[in-house]
């Protein structure tokens, strides 16, 4: 498993790649790697891509003032294994500085997508996610990109940055992988104390718990979504951020549950803000 | 010379060529070409790249509400001989919905290097320049573009863009190309009278005039801003838009010349905006 760390290195490996006519799918992470991820290297290894390239870089951009920039968690050299494990063909490791230099002032920016879920209280976020997601495929130049759908705003945010930027460039979504308990994987939740770990059920919960009520008959979106708020919050230090459900493309709202619906919940437990989402039909 | 009108055809067209280890150079333009944009061309084919592509788009998204978007002169027939002639190997002529289908919502924006010069005039410009070159490099997928140093700005914005972005695009600026008369060659000349057409002198011989003063000596950016604007204010119908004095490099204004200046100048010529510049060098 090859580790590089500049900008310059990473163009020429995929240059010589490319040259050799091979296909290369990249991972893009911040790091400290869960079985979430490790689904996502499998899956470009599964769809048989030549070459399966993971990023780990903790992005400044996308992070708000008062986020967890400083504190995000990191093991890199337990990272390192988890690839290699996986046969990962090259980890790109690159500092702060290479990545953004003091002179850096290009942003992408989504007009309405961000003005949804997650976008409204993480106002700088999605620019951050499309800045280094343009400024990755760039140096990567993959022919695939796999992204979690844990952060379902986040794929769809890159879904419409590759088509509006004509990137040619696959864009695959995996499945939210989930603990036993069902808590979805997040590297945030090392955060969590054993009593918030509790906590932090609310919000799987609540999508079991408005799955079973769409699938007795109930269209009503403001009935679900107050069931569902009800639940959460009878949970210590469970503080709802939003609780939505929408169209799963536009991410607008819906009031009735008439197709599939996207059901999207972020949820602050003590400090530590999380999110988990899925895609519920009513014909099922 | 082949025609493309597709993003799809142009990729796989653009895929070919570098399957078989070949180099493309992009020129884009918004047609109407002038000996301006042929200079551009003939500097792609000096330069030995194997393929030279010139797209003619009249990008909407860099125009001003009250701009010329609507009249912007067009002549296709004339482009396809002028770049055929030049042994041009490829045309990108896609349509306004090939570019920006009705979902768009993706832009590339500066946040300095806009607040200056024409962008203080032209507050969406650089946005959509920056849009549609992120947009054509992905389409084209040059090894290098070249623009035309007649819009100043607009090369440092994209290569700035470029630097920041990652593309590894080599990006080359040509010298402007002028009348016999010293006018510059722009599209927009075509607009003029036979009258304005006089007048569009003042920015070759403010241009002129600043060199001479300070050849002999003058330093304070004031005192030659002062003689330039007089000069330009004597022809008829001429409206200052901006006339600077700046760093090349950050476009910031300087107020004494010691080493190489811009000089850049916008004015209007009844309806038609004008721009010009040059590199002065004090110590030559």
């Amino acid at each position: 498993m090859k580790v590089i760390k500049t900008v310059a290195e990473m163009q020429s490996w995929s240059k010589k790649i490319k040259n050799q006519g091979k296909t290369i799918c990249l991972v893009p992470t911040m790091g400290y790697l869960h079985r979430g991820h490790l689904s996502l290297i499998e899956m470009g290894k599964k769809l048989l891509y030549d070459k399966v390239v993971v990023s780990i870089f903790v992005n400044p951009a996308q992070f708000g003032e008062n986020e967890d920039l400083d504190s995000y968690p990191s093991d890199l050299e337990k990272d390192f294994k988890l690839a290699e494990k996986l046969t990962t063909d090259a980890i790109f490791l690159p500092l702060k500085e290479e990545i953004y230099n003091k002179n850096f002032q290009t942003y992408v920016e989504l007009a309405s997508l961000p003005d949804h879920l997650c976008g409204l209280s993480r106002p700088v976020h999605f620019k951050g996610v499309a800045t280094i997601v343009t400024k990755l495929f760039n140096i990567v130049c993959p022919d695939a990109a796999i992204f979690g759908q844990k952060d379902y705003q986040q794929l769809q945010v890159i879904r419409q940055m590759t088509k509006d930027m004509n990137f040619n460039i696959k864009i695959l979504g995996a499945p939210i992988v989930r603990e036993e308990d069902g808590l979805a994987m997040s590297s945030r939740n090392t955060y969590l104390t054993p009593e918030q770990r509790e906590s932090a059920l609310c919000l799987s919960e609540s999508i079991e718990k408005a799955k079973t009520i769409i699938g007795q008959g109930e269209t009503d979106a403001g009935i679900i979504l107050k069931k569902i708020n009800a639940h959460i919050k009878s949970f210590a230090e469970a503080k709802i951020d939003y609780t939505a459900l929408c169209d799963p493309d536009t991410l607008d709202n819906v009031k009735e549950i008439k197709k599939k619906t996207l059901l999207a919940l972020a949820v602050q437990i003590g400090k530590t803000r999380l999110i988990d989402n899925a895609v519920i039909d009513p014909e099922q």
